[in-house]
């Protein structure tokens, strides 16, 4: 196909307000580097995508972590004929929350990933075969150590902001920590300080649905093979608890799909939710890698900030960013509780902190959501001045 | 072993006070059921147990209706060495809230099930292999008129109560709907008069694990073969929407297993929760049917009581007995709410019923829990008399 026969089918995420057509990176760090764990690679590629421009001072700089099943292409398309944008498009672009005409975004898949950066399916060179199981294993602050090489190699001298949801909060939580005067903003959301016993439990539900798979085989498997059945389920259980009772019930509630052609009595797809459901396991399948799953939901059981540094108070005694964290009500599996404890800990520290819980019925993913309030909170996060008390209250 | 060798692990299972040593029965239904679906067997088998004598007007009958993966075994001990009583000992016995001193206590295993009632994994006469997924499609209503076939053939002229939490619960509705002459009380716990989306996705997810393991070679596998992997990880799932967040944290919280012992990085268990729900998992495959896994769930699914009759107070138009519902403020599978609406349904329809909200953290076995409020709950309703009011508020 020709340039000129090439199809725009959506012309508005082309339209001037939108990020438009980007291209990915890769930061390839060639030197040794060591994981928490002690183990070590000899260097690692981070892919990634920025948007906006790089200011003078190299300091307009704000860096989008994702979480679990997310990655570097959080905003814009990939093509003309790309029908899907990034999955924060709605709040990146000019104009809008994150706005890039001011802003120079950066985005990375993290380390241990599987859609370009380093991980668990890229080529051991030693081996010349996929590392599987032999991949160092990754900590939430290996990912961001990465990220920081990333952004030093780009020239960044300080963080705007850091802005996470889920995984991607726990992700800024720790660049505050780590980095306390490269970092002034940290606002992260639908997230925890650590996971408690029951999102442990889904997580472990999950790891032995693939492990169990015999497409597993320790790990070793080729590239787009492995445990693909045992992906789908783990994929397909997580999702329910990305969202709510209450918007599968709107969503989908008992209605039936196709009753005419469905037997009545059958164990074959007969609920709308059960078609979403296997839609859902399916697609992943396609696009995310057993192994990474494995490391990466290992990763979310092993963060905890208080086991860490001591206490909650301590992880944060250090900080100097200005922080928001926003819960969501509907939220299950990082519940608002927990998100307003982190706020608090802060502020027991002695630290600039806000806390803002949104009403919403979409669950965990709630912090995805189109929300003109989400956008205010973020757009008026990003603009304080980086030495004032916001004065949200808690 | 010889029986003077035999020792008494328990004695406090054998004490007075206790139901003791019970045996199971079977009851051959030796003509041809037609169930729901219009799907026919020659005949079945229902494994049963009783505690207390049947009167001589054979009216003090108490039904014990079993949840998913329970069974017939609901109180005492099957030998002097049982280790474990039936599942709902706590509540049934001599003097105990169902007082075997006053009633005459029946359960059975499901039609469907796995325990010893005609179900899936049940020999084919026609066939000599089991059923597998050529059993019939299984209802509420079909376990329902199976049990009150039992009761006939055990001569009861009316049920005192029926009882039953979970899909337990629904069996107890439909009873009395079914047979309003038949039954005196209904008590129905933990239950709903139709799932919603999230409770249908979750089955839904077990029933992939089940069905997308090769060893459940589309239902055709031997007796204790069959889809052990999936089994296991449907019943890990499901055991966490058995409990609450706040007790999984309460027993494990993020606890790690004989850290000394164990790798700090590594997919084996190093939760206290994860070593918990492999342990589910594993004891589940031992005792349950894969196949009956997949048709009860499906009968959960399809239950629905206001599309079954038109409206759910159209569904109440009939009862006759005095219904008590008890929702438990932690159970997110069959929500409170969920409970409260069969109570207000009744109501609207000008029946006899009341609602009882139990605060508990347990979840939605709290049915099961050993709670005083809940014994003189069931206790007092026993008591009432069959013709008056219950003054519990709404």
């Amino acid at each position: 196909m020709t340039d000129d026969t090439t199809e725009v089918v959506r012309p508005d995420l082309l339209a001037p307000g939108e990020v438009g057509i980007v291209v990915p990176h890769d930061f390839v760090y060639a030197q040794p580097f060591t994981f928490k764990s002690g183990q070590t690679l000899p260097g690692f590629t981070l892919r990634y995508e920025t948007y906006g421009t790089l200011n003078g001072t190299r300091d307009n700089v704000v860096l989008i972590c994702h979480a679990l099943s997310g990655d570097h292409h959080c905003a814009g398309v990939h093509s003309p004929t790309d029908r899907k944008p990034g999955w924060w498009n709605n709040l990146i672009g000019p104009g809008k929350a994150v706005d890039t005409n001011h802003f120079f975004v950066v985005c990375a898949n993290v380390l241990g990933g599987c859609q370009g950066s380093t991980g668990p399916s890229s080529i051991n060179p030693a081996t010349e075969r996929p590392y599987g199981v032999s991949f160092p294993f990754v900590t939430i602050l290996d990912m961001v150590r990465a990220q920081k090489l990333l952004l030093d190699h780009l020239g960044v001298s300080e963080l705007h902001a850091v802005i996470g949801g889920s995984m991607g909060g726990m992700q800024a939580l720790l660049f505050g920590i780590e980095y306390p005067l490269f970092v002034k903003r940290v606002l992260a959301m639908a997230t925890t300080s650590r996971e408690g016993a029951q999102a442990i439990a889904f997580n472990e539900v999950g790891r032995q649905a693939i492990m169990q798979d015999p497409g597993w085989n320790r790990g070793d498997y080729p590239r787009g093979g492995g445990p693909r059945v045992g992906l789908a389920i783990a994929r397909m259980m997580a999702h329910i608890t990305y969202v709510s009772d209450a918007s599968m019930d709107r969503k989908f509630g008992r209605r039936k799909r196709n009753t005419a052609n469905v037997e009545a009595y059958s164990f074959d797809v007969q609920f709308e939710v059960e078609s979403y459901l296997r839609h859902q396991g399916q697609s992943f399948i396609n696009r995310f890698d057993a192994n990474s799953y494995l490391y990466i939901t290992r990763a979310l059981d092993h963060f905890d900030l208080a086991q860490a540094y001591g206490t909650l108070e301590a992880a944060f005694a250090g900080v100097q960013a200005e922080t928001l964290v926003v819960g969501f009500t509907s939220d299950w599996l990082f519940p608002p509780e927990q998100n307003r404890a982190i706020a608090h800990a802060l502020l027991r520290a002695g630290k600039r902190a806000s806390y803002a819980e949104l009403s919403t019925d979409l669950g965990h993913d709630s912090f995805l959501l189109e929300s003109e309030e989400l956008y205010r909170l973020v757009r008026n996060f990003l603009e304080t001045k980086s030495n004032r008390v916001v004065d949200f209250s808690i």
